[in-house]
């Protein structure tokens, strides 16, 4: 098979994600008429699956000797390979999207031997489209603004990372509310909350934004400090790593210990680029109560 | 004194934000160089102060005789009178806009007997622009986007709320994190996020965003179901509350049992307008963990 040429993949992406952004921006959710998966808090809609299957076939026809991974078609068991794949999730915060909060964004990655290379992330509410290709740098612009530029991630160079107390921490809840992953986040958060008097790490503050690939992209751009995960799957990131790494970021296993994780750990620490990035890790971790599990 | 022109007023205020809304985005805030209020993330900068300097200045210029309580000159002690008052936040969402996150918003208000009658909220960085006279309904535009229309409230037709398992709940932390508030906010939240299984409300999810305004409008728009807090204050919610009011919301006591709370109460739980609203303020108490308690 010939070396995948990432320019093209990448002109490809930038056009499926205009497309599939029109097919996210004319329907009509509503919380009444979706759909749920393992609970119900795990929301699928028509527009979810009708996205997918238009990524899907444009991707197959165009690319016929490439895998295709996406959220709605998964089954419990598939795995990632090594082979160039597209990993795709049409619409990352479902839950925003029947409720019709704006934070919505279709993620298209892909990747070659598990390592994401390409990646697009685009918010069709916001006009804001990002893009990265491995080894050339992460972009941000906005299509909804006439003669919009491209700006080259971070959106301005970095402050140092003395301390976790000056930071914005995004987490995430995610649909899996019970048991010791439901207890590690909450009590997590809790310590990194907490004032330091009673022994928490008192960061700025948390977002919670319901898109595991915005939240990516808000690392990248350097809005949003560190984010961290579990439970989300390789769809919800591929393609938000790209333009994270290529921002100067970094992603670590969530909890303590592993500081290289591959696209389907579903546990993840993104740190934004920026002196003091391993430090912060470490003093992360030092405040992670338990420990969270998922199966990839 | 004779009756104020409310029509007036909201004009007045609409003016001011646009201005406001131009010195919010062509400052250039950073975490080094915010400085802090009562603890490290309490943030202030001279674009806060600038702001209210410039909106004070304006609004005690054209109306002499009406009183101003805003944040950056609000002194321990000062209490909201029955007299007409303007009641400011410069910047609602301190925290996200050092950090250049743009969910950032002025929130004008204007309250008279206590009872707030006309809210402005801009967030000049997505150009959402959000006004509410009382009686006459609230509405939102994008003043980005041209021949932008004015659009009532809420956005569509509220689906009937019959248990909080559907609904999406804004949180926020605050800058008070010891003791039993940040207990009860941290051990409500675990119960209402968590499975029913396990004695928890489940609820679709929790969004933390950072700007209490913005929160209450868009509790008002329907996008955000309800709207917990403690700790705020008057003039992070004045204006909101008429906009949440007139889009059909209600805003009760954040602890379980009072459904009238005055604007400076400090703790208030918003939801919005539609069938089942308050079995599902009564369906909230009952996950309210301990009790809140703030000094108005």
């Amino acid at each position: 098979m010939s070396t995948p040429d990432l320019d093209d993949i990448l002109s490809t992406l930038l056009s499926i994600a205009i497309d599939a952004g029109q097919m996210i921006t004319a329907a009509t959710p509503s919380t009444v008429s979706s759909g749920t998966k393992k609970n119900t808090a795990d929301l699928v809609t028509e527009t979810d699956r009708a996205v997918e299957a238009h990524v899907s076939t444009t991707l197959k026809s165009k690319y016929p000797n490439y895998s295709f991974l996406g959220e709605e078609t998964y089954q419990p068991g598939m795995q990632l390979g090594a082979e160039p794949t597209f990993i795709v999730d049409p619409i990352d915060g479902t839950t925003n999207f029947v409720h019709r909060y704006p934070y919505v964004s279709i993620s298209l990655g892909f990747a070659v031997d598990k390592k994401p290379v390409v990646g697009v992330v685009f918010n069709p509410f916001t006009g804001k489209l990002y893009s990265a290709v491995d080894g050339r740098g992460s972009y941000v612009e906005n299509v909804n603004v006439q003669q919009s530029q491209r700006v080259r991630l971070p959106l301005r160079e970095p402050e140092p990372m003395t301390s976790l107390s000056g930071l914005l921490v995004a987490v995430e809840w995610g649909s899996d509310r019970s048991g010791s992953n439901w207890q590690c986040k909450v009590n997590t958060w809790s310590r990194l909350g907490r004032s330091k008097d009673e022994g928490g790490a008192m960061v700025h503050s948390a977002r919670c934004l319901g898109s595991a690939a915005l939240n990516m992209c808000a690392v990248a751009e350097g809005t949003i400090d560190l984010y961290w995960e579990g439970g989300c799957w390789a769809w919800d990131v591929c393609a938000g790593w790209v333009i994270l790494k290529e921002a100067g970021g970094i992603i670590v296993d969530a909890n303590p210990g592993q500081w290289e994780v591959p696209v389907d750990h579903r546990k993840y620490l993104a740190v934004k680029g920026g002196e003091g990035q391993n430090d912060i890790v470490e003093e992360f971790w030092s405040h992670v109560e338990g420990e969270m599990q998922y199966e990839s």
